[in-house]
């Protein structure tokens, strides 16, 4: 939404000196109330501005990108998230890559034989463990894998924005979805960069 | 931007029988065109409608999610690129693993003696490699890397939704940011999925 020249300076009004009666915003501006009207009622329905009876209009430090962020922060985990791919914490790091690349993805979760989360593979791991001078069929992957509790999890009900905060902050590629069981957590899902980047792409595709 | 119900019924009617004047929209509502004035001029100025004198009000045809991605169409490529991380096509795919730990990036961009782009390495490349049997010190990264005209890239000026289409389309981690040469193309940046997802965390962030 474009605000009028007039407008923005009602914001600055506003801002300053809220909370601010409309007459006395008119005054400022050497205008009447009557002409200032529409304006202040686009104002205060777009979110601007909010008014208290017998107080006047104030600032809510809402901005055009603060309404966008809140379509922003309708979206949640569950609307984007992909299938997880899981590996058992006894297979060997050979498997593992195998694994990988049978699937395609580039993050691996590890789960115990109770097919809760114990464990996180990268594409980084496993690359790494490939340098070493191990024989890679011979070491399970709990040797090499990143482990509870270091590992960031999110939960379906989680908003997307928080998701990607987390795989920014930590420098990580994806996060596990799970949910909570009595003795741990079960991987009911994958939230990657690529996810994200989708959903960025959808906000401007969904029109 | 919240739409109130008699906001919505207003876009309704519009969009059935724009142009339409307001004293019509008024009489199909059973209220007064003052009644109504507030929330016309409020969609005018949020541009869902627009108004023309003596023809009447018709539906721009913008939702709110096209209002949100005329804000997301404005950022670009150069808002958002990584520095890029460049390796010689005659270097060992055992340098390029090291570089790539070093440097804590996910794809290598490979150049020829002249600094110009020939490939690009993704970590699934070096993966791929590293399975292998051969001595990755004695492998040069030009026998492994994706080749132009492979290769998807990106300029500074792109839309950046324009960029993460193509990730997501090539099913790519990143594209290298180019200038046009007389004889190729300099790499000036890289073009993650990582930015992406922090463009989207901007979104909301830059209240």
């Amino acid at each position: 939404m474009e605000l009028t020249h007039r407008q923005e300076q009602i914001i600055e009004i506003v801002k300053e000196s809220g909370p601010i009666t409309g007459e006395n915003i008119a005054e400022r501006l050497n205008l009447t109330r009557a002409t200032l009207r529409p304006d202040l009622a686009i104002l205060t329905m777009a979110g601007f501005l909010d008014a208290r009876p017998r107080v006047g209009y104030f600032y809510t430090g809402k901005t055009g990108s603060e309404l966008i962020s809140e379509q922003v922060k309708k979206l949640k985990v569950r609307d984007q998230h992909s299938v997880p791919v899981v590996v058992n914490d006894q297979v060997s790091v050979y498997d593992a890559i195998t694994t990988m690349f049978l699937e395609d993805v580039g993050t691996l979760f590890v789960v115990n034989q109770k097919a809760l989360l114990v464990g996180v593979l990268s594409r980084k791991d496993l690359l790494r463990a490939s340098m070493g001078n191990q024989e890679l069929s011979d070491v399970p992957v709990h040797i090499i894998m990143t482990r509870i509790p270091k590992i960031k999890i999110c939960y379906k009900d989680d908003l997307l924005v928080d998701a990607a905060t987390k795989l920014i902050e930590n420098q990580i590629d994806a996060l596990p979805v799970v949910v909570d069981r009595e003795d741990g957590q079960e991987v009911v899902g994958r939230l990657t960069k690529t996810n994200i980047t989708k959903a960025f792409v959808d906000l401007v595709r969904e029109e």
